[in-house]
């Protein structure tokens, strides 16, 4: 089942038109990712996807039996019947369903300029869109904001993690000699046992000696969890395709003043955020809320507050500063709170010898109200 | 370190200077990962190298500190004094080092189409080499014969496969209830704790009523291991960058006659197989001689023979059928047994209630002798 409403979808169909586009491509496989391909089509990998701006579609898959299951679209082209010449059935389709002298075909953000060139020298009358950015960011907007069945979705991936901060608590109260890596293997095997696909993204744990590093390299190491100070484990489901995100904020021993202030902040900045949140507020007020509370304590954050989720785990929107350069600025608009976001709240603090602190909730505005999604908590040893 | 050698990079200077290519741009993040980077440059991820005819070279990292301890590069130039506007360093870098009134530059194969446009607009005397199969080949044949530090990190990789094996026979023994999640995650630890950086690609496990398929979908579930019939686990790891890739088929209870027969005809293909290996041999013929055992013994083989391993786990060469179709033939060429090629063998025989069995191993050609860098076996209970 595609994720796009039919409403969205006359949307797009609106906008090829406005734009000229004839079809729409959306290609997908092992050395290019492409989500809007399950978005628009529901069939989850390795396939093209091509819709006509009246919105006639199809798709070309590897595995067929996969797409009878999965797809929702007006045909399934089996590639065996062109030999595995995608652009052969592609030429033939366009041929059969626009019969144009010349057709303008579009794609987004990476589909390779490779394809582009053979698409050029075997069908002599095609020419591409070249505003990109101007239809990846369309497609990328009308996935920002979430359907009631995609946050059903998205409710029961964090569920699944939520479920596993329980999990953690208990390896934490029994850490002895455990190292972060057994912690991470710990969460994936808990995580699978719960129902989900996969990790959204590598597990990231940082003890005390780690955690002040935004992204540790590697994620997580054989160093042994139980050092005193404040650390942090950052995780995720994958669900249907769909991803949640938490971090859960530690410590191991007494906290001294710096750190329990760096704790108190964390916290502070959170709620501070949170109650920002209202349709139509700019995000990047959201983000300024935190970093306000942070900096009146004297400390820094050296990221940006939060993101969408969705289809993948950093979906639009993102909740970032203003930008300051006018070339950013040139590629940056102003985006406010709407109904249906999903999206990450993490503020955090980090500083070497003392650890690091971040605390990592997913939200979603449903009918207006905000809806925390996962339930994540300082857990103390 | 860079894995390339002096050598294979004057190589590639001379096709550049032979296609009249001034400029070489790998680009690696997230969306488009590509392996090229670490092959030229030393550096993992997320970067921008580019090299120009006469070899002078810079790396723009996301990760500068990372690069300066991986890459090895004429210079690192760090984004931030461009404002994270990488298309303006590599003009002005292109200025710098060029000084010409056109420029042409390659990419390979996975570029983004909506890079090209940008770069175009950003950079008026640039122009785009449009051979792209041809250099994307080019390297990818550079990549295809590996030096023998390549195949020392390989050889730790395939090692650290082999050792996992005997952890794989400890668990089928005492396997009771436990999944074929179960299985999958014990070996992602098992390797994990041998110094594995990653799993190869996810482990796929699949039951006696399970491995009848190729690619089984989930790659592991939560059906019980121990079921009667013949099954196989896929697994391998990833060290330094490089890959390991093992197929350890095993059987639990007694055999029939026909899944006796798969067994033993999968054993004498793969035997086959390694007696053709010789330097100058086509590869396509070494596939023809397991399918040749397979085919007289009343079986198909429903896949390829093997694929390169590397940089990533399906490198050139690959060792499959010679294409029938003249599309299929126009993209084709043969490739002989050369010096250091690294590669699986991995017969398989498929049938569904009797289950699957594969065999496969990691070779490699030193000094013209064929190494088997790992151990598989058939594992009975």
């Amino acid at each position: 089942m595609r994720s796009i409403t039919n409403e969205k979808f006359e949307k797009l169909l609106k906008f090829m038109q406005d734009e000229k586009i004839d079809v729409l491509m959306i290609a997908d496989n092992e050395s290019s990712k492409n989500v809007n391909l399950q978005y628009l089509s529901g069939h989850p990998m390795d396939a093209l996807f091509i819709v006509t701006s009246s919105g006639e579609n199809a798709l070309i898959p590897w595995d067929v039996p996969l797409a009878q299951k999965e797809a929702q679209v007006d045909e399934i082209i089996d590639p065996i019947n062109y030999k595995y010449n995608y652009i052969q059935a592609v030429k033939e389709y366009l041929e059969k369903h626009l019969n144009k002298s010349k057709v303008v075909m579009a794609v987004t953000d990476n589909f390779p300029y490779s394809g582009v060139i053979r698409y050029e020298e075997s069908i002599p009358n095609i020419s591409f869109y070249r505003e990109i950015p101007k239809i990846s960011q369309f497609i990328s907007d009308l996935r920002s904001t979430k359907s009631h069945k995609e946050i059903e979705i998205l409710r029961k991936a964090a569920q699944i993690g939520t479920e596993t901060i329980q999990d953690i608590k208990h390896f934490l109260k029994n850490a002895v000699d455990e190292s972060e890596n057994d912690l991470a293997f710990y969460v994936h095997k808990k995580m699978a046992d719960k129902g989900a696909e996969d990790l959204a993204f590598p597990t990231l744990v940082g003890n005390a000696n780690r955690a002040h590093m935004i992204h540790c390299h590697p994620w997580a190491s054989s160093q042994k969890l139980a050092v005193p100070g404040l650390g942090l484990i950052d995780f995720g489901a994958k669900y249907k395709g769909y991803h949640s995100d938490i971090t859960v904020p530690f410590s191991f021993g007494e906290l001294n003043e710096t750190q329990q202030k760096m704790h108190e902040l964390t916290f502070k900045a959170y709620q501070a955020a949170i109650d920002m949140l209202e349709i139509g507020v700019p995000l990047w007020k959201v983000n300024q809320a935190a970093i306000d509370v942070i900096k009146a304590g004297g400390f820094d954050m050296p990221h940006s507050l939060g993101h969408g989720l969705g289809l993948t785990v950093h979906d639009s929107p993102f909740i970032s500063r203003k930008p300051s350069s006018e070339y950013a600025l040139k590629y940056w608009k102003e985006v406010k709170l709407e109904e249906g976001m999903v999206f990450t709240i993490e503020p955090g603090i980090y500083k070497e010898g003392f650890g690091g602190q971040r605390l990592e909730n997913d939200v979603a505005i449903v009918n207006g109200k905000v809806e925390i999604l996962t339930k994540s908590e300082f857990i103390q040893i």
